[in-house]
């Protein structure tokens, strides 16, 4: 499957948070990550996470059969390499 | 169309943009917004972003035929009211 995931991490946790990601998906944007990933990779992500969040940290993960028919539109500078298109 | 917006702007400019796309989309987390959009409506809104947007301020914008196949999971606290569900 394929998964745009954003989150709002708190400063003190959002480096971890980003370590936590990339080693799944890739970084698109300050707060923003996608890929393919397996179910497997993608509950092992979840709980990656979980464990590091905390009072208001929120992420967001949008789950998507495949990534084939999915439209972007970039504005301005891409945050980062943005090697999924 | 249904999309997903999330943008990157500099903190002197991103209550401008928070404005901007609350006129159109939902918002949902910080930085994310959703909701159905038509042609025109969303043309207009990427050029009051653009008339925004400076230096490394960033939108990505990711464009579904329709939401009702769209999956989500959050994990923690919504950063915002959460009525696309």
């Amino acid at each position: 499957m394929y998964v745009i995931l954003v989150y709002d991490f708190d400063e003190s946790r959002v480096n971890r948070a980003l370590q936590t990601c990339r080693k799944y998906l890739t970084w698109v944007q300050r707060s923003v990550f996608e890929g393919e990933i397996s179910e497997g990779k993608f509950y092992a992500l979840k709980e990656e996470l979980r464990r590091i969040m905390r009072g208001k940290d929120s992420v967001i993960i949008y789950l998507l059969e495949t990534g084939r028919y999915l439209k972007r539109e970039v504005l301005g500078e891409e945050g980062q390499p943005f090697n999924v298109l």
